[in-house]
């Protein structure tokens, strides 16, 4: 998938008071990130339906969370 | 904090099969999901620690999710 660039995601981890952060650490929350964002846009996706609408709108992203 | 860009969450909402994603869905998907970056990377952080580690590994990551 690989769609949320790595920068950001090593700037969270680097403001934990730690020193380094490897590559495939920062690979591997990206990955983590993307899966519960496909799931939680499933859901959603299907709450806007359900709610007769054809565009997902925040409160549905609240609900799917 | 708003780290993380919004087009690639549009792009993960729009591979459902629905017709619009409002941009305050977008921005509440990363809400949701900078929470749980954070989450996991203070977990991450102290496991690395634990591990007598000044650097957060894939390792890491895995286990604090």
């Amino acid at each position: 998938m690989a769609e949320i660039p790595l920068a950001p995601l090593i700037r969270i981890l680097k403001r934990t008071n730690i020193d380094r952060v490897s590559d495939d650490a920062a690979a591997e929350l990206r990955n983590i990130l993307e899966e519960y964002a496909v799931e939680v846009s499933e859901r959603a996706s299907k709450l806007a339906k359900h709610a007769g609408r054809v565009t997902i709108k925040a409160e549905d992203i609240r609900l799917a969370k």
